[in-house]
């Protein structure tokens, strides 16, 4: 039924969800797709296009019910529960994604860590308990864990990427510097601050006087 | 001239410009459009129509010249020069920024880092002298920051952004978790891997037994 929907469209739902968050926060009960779109740098159309995919929101001429929207949204997303997640690599980063407060708020929490080096194993970081990587098919086989989060270095994150699917993980957030590959039923994102540089400095670049 | 490059297309040259230096280290000399969409999960028709924007690569049945196809792209994206980066917020975070090892060999260095907190100002954080925050502005007036980089909590981020801003910084990377507003000629990436998590949740609940 929602298979048509493109991902650029799901990628944009948790936008507007922060959004309507910040909204109920401060009180606001009705909000309209042109004061959304000002708050999000986003056009008011395309924001009614986005939701239409999901069905019909609103009243013409009356804006959208924060809280009603946000409701359909979170369930939409499904992050209107609790998601397991694991992660797998403890050195620098991932020590401090497992010390990163805004995961439980919204739903994530890491329930265990796995990495090869001795020095942390058997540690807690961040409230999470690291275990050798080799108990990682052993931990996943008995333990509901719904995402894996890959902070490990670039020549070893493909390894760990096929465990984690190996093991029926279905969704990956990967840190290493590389482009994972996953059958297509995996969902996979990317968090590559060099990316995000690299496809500013085009703009930086074009901008400066004398460039054609 | 090269004004109606659409966004979407700019952020994937990075990863085509990753794979490519992948494929030179490896001593490959030539690859085909195929063969680069496979490394990628990309079709090749896509990489063909993103790289048309630039002109002409490679020839019919022939494929791309990796490395002057990976000096090409690297000029386009001004990736081939030195870029210098300031980081606002030395939390958890911040430190972990200042830390990381994957800015410096792409050419992207960390010159100076601001703070309020007294027990970071003074030190050297990966290499980083942290100054106080109410030295950004001076600082900026006199040496060369090309992009800023806002580690700060939610609720300070906006106006760091402004800060930079209009200090004349051009390019902002943004790690706190809200939608920052910049004038239209501002170039703007988040990394956010909360939203992340919320757009890989979408894809996890809909292939649940049961869903619809």
């Amino acid at each position: 039924m929602t298979l048509e929907i493109p991902e650029v469209v799901i990628n944009r739902l948790p936008i507007y969800a922060r959004a309507l968050s910040e909204l109920a926060a401060r009180g606001e009960s009705v909000v309209s797709s042109q004061a959304l779109g000002e708050l999000l740098d986003v056009t008011p159309a395309q924001i009614r296009k986005d939701l239409s995919y999901f069905g019909r929101f609103g009243k013409q001429g009356r804006g959208y019910n924060v809280h009603s929207l946000l409701k359909k949204l979170r369930e939409i997303l499904g992050i209107d529960r609790q998601w397991r997640l694991c992660l797998v690599g403890v050195g620098r980063l991932g020590q401090a994604i497992a010390e990163y407060g805004g995961f439980g708020p919204q739903g994530f929490e890491i329930v265990a860590a796995f990495d090869a080096n001795p020095e942390v194993v058997g540690r807690q970081i961040g409230g999470v308990p690291v275990h050798d990587i080799n108990q990682l098919d052993s931990f996943l086989g008995t333990a509901r864990v719904d995402i894996g989060i890959v902070a490990v270095p670039a020549e070893e994150a493909q390894h760990v990427v096929d465990k984690l699917v190996g093991a029926g993980i279905r969704a990956i957030l990967n840190y290493a510097p590389i482009t994972a590959h996953v059958p297509r039923d995996i969902t996979i994102r990317h968090i590559d601050p060099v990316l995000a540089l690299q496809s500013m400095t085009f703009y930086i670049k074009r901008a400066e006087p004398g460039s054609t």
